[in-house]
Order: structure tokens, then sequence, then C-alpha cells
């Protein structure tokens, strides 16, 4: 296809300045691609959401089996793209083919998960309480809620996942799902890719009918991005990232006359808490297992274990050599660009630096990362070293403790994160009941004898958690339920039916499941019973 | 029983301070309380947080069944007051003892109604996706999800509900409900309200077995509810009050290290779209029941509604005739107190002296508030004469539009509010699809041939909607659906059942209804069908 490095607003392409334009790199070798792209002028971010803005009123009254069918040919579209958009993608990221093919699948999957969760229709969250005309001292009236996308929702995608977290990912997916409009920022490291998946879905919205700026998609840096949070039509933000990009957008946008939620996922280091009983069963395989989820894609993954404790024994020891082992055998890999790449080795520079930890394996081949496994010890943990601080890339901290006590002490004082893991036996889980509750009340998602990459798609995932990991604990970022960010309540009282939305009409036409005077059912509101029916 | 003006902090009274304490005063005769306050210090503050804190983990962890009897217990707790609590209220804030006692009896059904909320138990939104081990390319892990509390939440009751939208209030009750501990920061509008209803709320814990600091409380001014939003065990924050008072708090919040979510309800004038057929039927009635709802409680609701349109014909000038009248008659009441007749009286000058108001009538005696009633052009109402600014107590405008047409014009540019009332026959409603559909976008409750005022508590309301009639519109204050703000997902992946909260245990001990495989139903989940029981 042919890539313009043009604005998607409103259905067109814009191209209104021409200074500094931004570039797609090789990410190996930082060769600029010979198309330039456009950097959007703050008319262009206005406008853009303006478009989104416009579009709102028509996309969010589409039928539900409509909206669903968009969200399906987006990842028609996707799937049909030819083997240059992997390529593309694999020049801009240095993500290999085979990964980026799964990507594609997963990104696909979510769109189509989506789809299903409109038709399913249980987000609307349909609520019916029937008036009571002769309730005394005063009639109740009919009270009838459902919820309706909170309107423009703006989307800044990652670098590491430059399909499933990007353009057409799981934020632009859910929002569209709420019946939002979205503006897409484009990640400027994968620029052309972002092309290929805008133009996919200006394909599915021509063949599906939808408004022209349903969606849209800028480029640009920070003052573009900092210009979309704040401009009036937009009315959420999802984003993916940094913890210092996520937090600047959150001040924006609580700074504004009319603050709106922002839904940043930014920084976890997914403590894995290693119970010494499997370390004498399984301590060589743990190590291997641990190296590969730490070392996958590079480490670039915001669910990678940054952080492993164990307890100080002769087990742990060989535990230690173990996983030494394994960081020296992964593969050395290139990073997605060269700013992941600075801040990866300022990073472990930092570590280097605080007492109580020594650095075990680092390798690093012609600007290729492999294996880096760090060692600290317990006062590093407790006082301060910053074993916390996500250091993005194929690293990992293993911690010894002195004794079961300290995985509760840590868990206490723990800052919020995406994940932990806990390996060990059934009997330590049960001896352990106190741990899992302090762990609940810190993350988004419990694992037990697993590892915390390769997050599954799907209704009942959570990738999300307490401050820092989010900016908002009540959201997810991936699975169905992240819809529910974009979505807010509304109530009519006493409407006529033919003005009612097609969730709460009387004879419920989208066959939902509702809750009528506090039962659920799928009656219609006629013949709605006190009773409900056995499911 | 015997007022001590001392904190609630974990269990015990606490008073450290005597520095500028606080006085209950007599709201018609400014005369003082003969006890009082103490103003908390910061570290009482402190320390309630950190109380709430401590008692969060047992707390969250009683079953539903429980948590529910704890909340019946407060409620059983508040209809067993004697009269000398209803006095009290009504001499703090002169409001009538009969408009108190429905305000009890409303406080109580909303306890009982989150009571049956958590037993219906929806609210934990369980999701099991099963594992499918022999999924290829990769296994899929078993994954649970359902809802937490989101930690101890601080709530500032509103000065006009001294019962509902208080101490044992709608987000302290949705709050509990969600297995959320509180610190409520006393109105000082009702001291001694408040210490009676603290007091029950100590029965109900005492009785019901629930941890010390499940619920604290503190008197104090803006700097301790500035402190207390600040705390950091402080997770989340409900408000009723002003949109100075509340955006203070939510711009504190959000500049927190780590941000918390506020929800506060602040500001609405709750339009009335009066369309020409139904002047021409019942013009009279109409004028008659817009007086009732503008005066009744002196003006002094949220739902207050503060703007009436209609468009200029000699039907129009019979009503705002008819309107004229029915405002005068209207009894003259006393406020809440000095600060919110100063207001009031501040707002009604602010409006005189803008070009294209003028007061119609204007009832004020022996410092007691009748109808007050405006009258704008269509001028004033677009060119910028702040008539979506609240103005606090029984005053409303009534505004004189050119044709149908300016109320699509005003429902484009309105502000959010609370509410949005049509009165219309069933064919106008037919002909304004556009302009219900507008109002749907700036609302959370929409009206038809009803009036605002009279909040039902209810599964299906929403009292909330886009800023600055809240600091986020995806809440609700009142009904069951408000303890959806203070809940954040957790997931499971892997977990032995054991492990597993009731909620999501394979054998559903609970007897949720639960998504299992993207299927709502009962069942077990070794026996969950992919096919749905019929609901």
């Amino acid at each position: 296809m042919t890539i313009l490095g043009h604005h998607y607003i409103g259905g067109r392409r814009s191209a209104c300045t021409s200074n500094s334009p931004l570039f797609s790199l090789d990410a190996v070798t930082g060769e600029r691609h010979a198309v330039s792209f456009f950097e959007a002028s703050s008319a262009e971010v206005l406008a853009a959401a303006r478009a989104a803005h416009d579009a709102f009123p028509a996309y969010r009254t589409m039928t539900p089996a409509k909206r669903a069918a968009f969200l399906e040919a987006i990842a028609d579209e996707i799937d049909a793209l030819d083997a240059s958009f992997i390529a593309e993608a694999s020049r801009e990221t240095a993500l290999p083919a085979a990964r980026l093919e799964v990507e594609r699948k997963r990104t696909c999957g979510q769109l189509r998960l989506f789809a299903a969760t409109v038709r399913r229709g249980d987000f609307h969250g349909a609520r019916i309480d029937r008036g009571q005309p002769a309730r005394k001292p005063l009639a109740r009236p009919d009270l009838r809620q459902y919820r309706i996308g909170v309107g423009p929702v703006s989307v800044f995608g990652a670098s590491n996942f430059p399909i499933a977290f990007s353009v057409a990912g799981g934020d632009t997916a859910s929002a569209l799902a709420a019946g939002c409009s979205v503006v897409v920022k484009a990640h400027p490291g994968h620029l052309v890719t972002s092309e290929y998946v805008a133009d996919a879905i200006e394909r599915a919205i021509a063949k599906t009918g939808m408004p022209a700026g349903t969606f849209n998609m800028i480029y640009g840096t920070a003052a573009a991005g900092a210009a979309l949070v704040q401009a009036p039509e937009i009315r959420a933000v999802g984003f993916t990232g940094s913890l210092a990009g996520g937090r600047a957008l959150f001040d924006l946008a609580q700074a504004r006359p009319e603050p709106i939620p922002v839904f940043a996922e930014m920084s976890s280091v997914n403590p894995v808490f290693v119970m010494p009983s499997v370390l004498t069963e399984r301590g060589a395989q743990i190590a291997r297992e641990l190296a590969a989820s730490v070392t996958t894609g590079c480490g670039q993954l915001c669910t990678n274990p940054g952080l492993v404790l164990g307890v100080r024994s002769s087990e742990f020891d060989a535990f230690v050599s173990d996983l030494r082992e394994a960081f020296e055998q992964a593969l050395p890999q290139a990073m997605l660009g060269a700013g992941i790449r600075d801040n990866f080795r300022r990073g472990l520079a930092r570590l280097r630096e605080e007492e109580g930890v020594e650095v075990l394996v680092a390798v690093e081949l012609d600007g290729r990362f492999g294996g880096h496994l760090l060692k600290a010890d317990r006062r590093a943990l407790f006082e301060g070293a910053g074993l916390e601080e996500e250091v993005f890339g194929p690293s990992t901290i293993v911690v010894e403790l002195d004794s079961e006590a300290d995985f509760h002490a840590f868990a206490r004082t723990m800052r919020g994160q995406l994940t932990a893991t806990v390996l060990a036996s059934e009997t330590d889980m049960k001896r352990n009941a106190s741990l899992i509750a302090l762990l609940e009340e810190k993350v988004g998602r419990l694992l037990f004898n697993g590892y915390p990459t390769g997050v599954e798609v799907s209704d009942a995932i959570v990738h999300g958690g307490p401050y820092p990991a989010t900016t908002d604990a009540r959201g997810t970022s991936v699975g169905s339920v992240a819809v529910e960010r974009f979505l807010r309540p509304v109530c009519y009282q006493g409407y006529p039916d033919a003005n009612l939305p097609l969730a709460l009409q009387d004879a419920n036409p989208l066959n939902l499941i509702r809750l009528i005077d506090g039962v659920p059912t799928r009656a219609t509101v006629c013949a709605a019973q006190t009773a409900e029916v056995t499911l």
C-alpha cells in the first residue's frame, strides 16, 4: 500500500504543517523510511477531536448488531493485510515476524471478543424499576437505566505491542464497543504499521456504513498528545506506556475545566514469590521457565516478572545458580528502538549503584540484549533501593530473604502491581491465605504456579491494578470488562416506550438479561415476574 | 443521649486538640448548643484513615450475609432513635420534623436496599473462563474475576440531607456495601445529628461483630477535610456539596502521589423543557406543580429545577402569570444556615445585574424565604448571563425562547446536569427524538412529564451526570448502582479452589449468576454448560 504520513480526520486525510516531520525508523539500523510523517498542528488535533464528536451521536445509536459487525469487519481487514504489513512492523520494532503474526491474531481475536460482548449486551447493565402508581404516600415512577458511551475517547498506543495495544488494540476496540468514537495518537515508534491499521479501519467503516469520524488518527509527538487530551470534545483517555508519560497525561486531563477519566497502564514489576517447597521439587525447571518469561520479547512486556523473591537456603543458592545459567543462554535480541534501549541501560546503571545489589548476568552483544540477572539482599528490598521501579527490558532481580515472614512484610509495603505470582504447593497456599489476601489488595491479577507474561484476552482477565500499575485500579485494559471504562449510566423516568432505547423497551427487543424490580430476567416488562426463572 | 463532640477513631472516641472548637448552631436563631465539638488535629485525621485501613482486610472479607446484616442493623438503630434525634436535626437545619421523618425512612430504606444488593451479589461481577489445557498453540489458563472494595473511603456529607446524604447516607451505605471501611467528615451544619447517627453505627458494629474502625468520623473544617483526602490510606472519596468545594477536594485527590477517584455531586440547574402543546392543555397545573417542586424544602435540593424553558406565545404569557401567582403563594421557610442563606442572596443579586433578566417574585419575610421567580430572555440564556450557575434555594428562571429550535440549540451547548425534564405530549416526544438524544449526552436522568425533585432510591435510579453535575459521570450517588463506584476487578489465574473467594469457587456457594465461558449461569463450574438455561 501507499504510505502518505497524513492524519485521518473525519474520513479524510489531512496534512497542514510540514515543519519538524516524523520518520519511521528501522529499529535495528535507525535507517529512515522514505516517507516523512506530518506532525499534527493544534488545529488538526482539535479537528480530529471535533470529527469524533460529530460522529458520536450517530455511532453510539447504531444497533448492537451493526456495531458488532463493524468490529468484526476491522478484524477481517487486519486479517487480510498482506505480508508487507508484518514486514514493516518488524522493521519498525525489531519484533520477529512470527511474534507479530501471533500479535495480529490476538488483535483480531480481541476485536471479535468485543463484538461478542456487544451482542451479549450485558455491558448495557439494563435495569428497570416498574412504576407503582398506587404506592403510598408517594407513587413510584417508572425508572429505567442503561449505560451509554461517555463520548469521544483518545487512545495512546504502546510501543511494545504495535498491533494489539495500538491503533486497533484493546483501548480502541473497547471504546468502539462502548459506542465511543476514537482519536488515536499514533505511536512514533511504528508509524507505518499505524497507517496500515488505520487504513484497515477506514475500509471497515466504509463497508459497514459507520459515520466518518468514528475513527481518527493523528501523527505527532508529546505536544500533539497533550493537545489531544485537553481538547474539550475528548471525554476519556486510554494509554499504555511509561509512568512518566501516563502521569503527565493524567495530570493534564485532571486539570481541564471539565476533568475526564484517564486509564493509563504504566508500571509494574510483577513480583514472583517462590516458596521454599517448590525449589526442592523443581527449582531447575522454575529457573528455566522464569528466564523464558523474563527474556521473551526481549523483556519488553508490562507483565515481565522483574522481582523474584526467595528465602535463603542451599536450595535457593542452587536456584540462583540455575537462573544464572538460564539467563546466560537467552538469545540476544534487538530492542524496540533507541529510546527503550537507552532507558534500559539507564535503569540497569541505577540498580548497579545501589548497595546490596549485584549483577550476575548481563549479556549485550552488538546492541542486542540477552538475559540480565541481578541479585539483591533483604535490605535493598526494604530500604529504598528502588527495586520496585520498572526496568523495561530482559532483566529481573532475584532477592534473598530471611524467611517466609519477609514475603508478608514485602506484600504489606508493596506498591500497586499488575500481577503477583506465587510458586508454591497447595499446602503452602493453605498456610499462606493471609499473604494471598494482602496481594489481592495490591494487584489486578494473582497467579498460582504460572508466569505473568502472556496475558489471555478473555471475559475474566484483568490487566490493571492500583497505582502506579495504572492511574485507576477500577479499570482493565485487556478483556471484555475493558468496555466498562468508557460507559456511564443514564436513567429514564416515566418515558414513553417509543422514546426509550432498545435496551429498555417493554418488549426487550435485544433479548437482554435485565434487572426488573430487583430480579434478573429476559422477560418483557409486562410479563415480568417477581420470581426469577432458574438459570 | 450524651453528646461529646469527640471524633470516632477505630471504635474509640478521641479529642486531642481543643483550639478553635466547632459549635452546633440553631439554624434559625444562630444560638449555640451547649457542647462544643473538637476540630480534628492532623494526627487524628491520619489516625482515622489508619483505623479504616486496619479494619479493611477483616471487613472486606466478611461474608455477604454478614455485611448485609450489618447494613440492616444500622437501619434498625437509626429507626430506633428517639424523638430527640429529629428534634436536634430540626434545630440544626430548620428542616421540619415531618420532612426529617421521611428522610429517616429514606435513609433506612437505602441501607436495606444495599443489604439486598449485597445479598443478590451481582455487584461481584463474577466471571469464570475455564482452563483449556489442550488448546493449541498455547493452553488457556483458568481465569476467574470478581470485584472487591477499593479500600477505605472518605465521605463528605451534604448540608441539605442531614440524614440521607450524610453520616449513614448513600455514600457511606454504598461504600460499606462494597466492603470498604469509611471515614466520614461530619458536616459542620449538623454536628449533633451526626453524633446521633455515628453512635447508631457504632452500636450496629458492636451488635454484628464488625471490626472496630469499619466506621470512623471526624469533626472539623476545610483543613481537616483536605487532610483526609490526602491521607495515603484513603482510596476513594464520596462528596455532596458545592462546585467549589467538590472541585477543591477533587484537585487535591488528583495531585496525590497516588491519585484516587473522587465522586463529587456538585452543581446542576436541572432544566425543564416545556413544549407549547402542554401549556394549552394544562399550563396552570404545570405552574402550580413547578412552583411546588422549586420551593419544596426551601429549594435546597440538588435536583431543584432552576431553569424553565418555554416558547413565546400568549399561552406562555399566561403560564408565566400562573407561575408568578404560584410562587407568591409558597410558604416562606428558614434556610439550612447562614452560609446557605448568604449564598442564595449573592446568587440572586448576581442574576439581578444580568441584562435580560428580571425578577418577578421575591418573597423574603423575617429571614425566611418564599418563592423567587425570575424571567430571562433568549439572549441571556445564550450569551453568557450565567443562567446555568446553580443558585441554591427556592428560585427558578423562566426563559422565553423564540421557537422549539431553541430547545435544541440550548441542549447542544448545555453543561452537564443531573436531570433534564421534558413536559410534552407523546406526539411532541415523537417529533423531538433528536432533542432527547442530545439530552441523553448531557444528563444522568431524563424525565418525561414529571419533576426532578424527589429522587427515588432504587436499582434503576441515576443521580449523577457529566461535569459540573459531578466530577465523574460514570457514577451515581443514589441507588444500588452507587456501590460500583467503590469496586475494582481482581483476577485469579490457575488458583486452587480453596484459595478462591466464595464468589469464584467451583461449587458457587453464594449461588451467584456468573459469566462462565461467556454464558450467564448459576451453575457450578463442573456442571457449566455452554447453553444458557432460559431466564
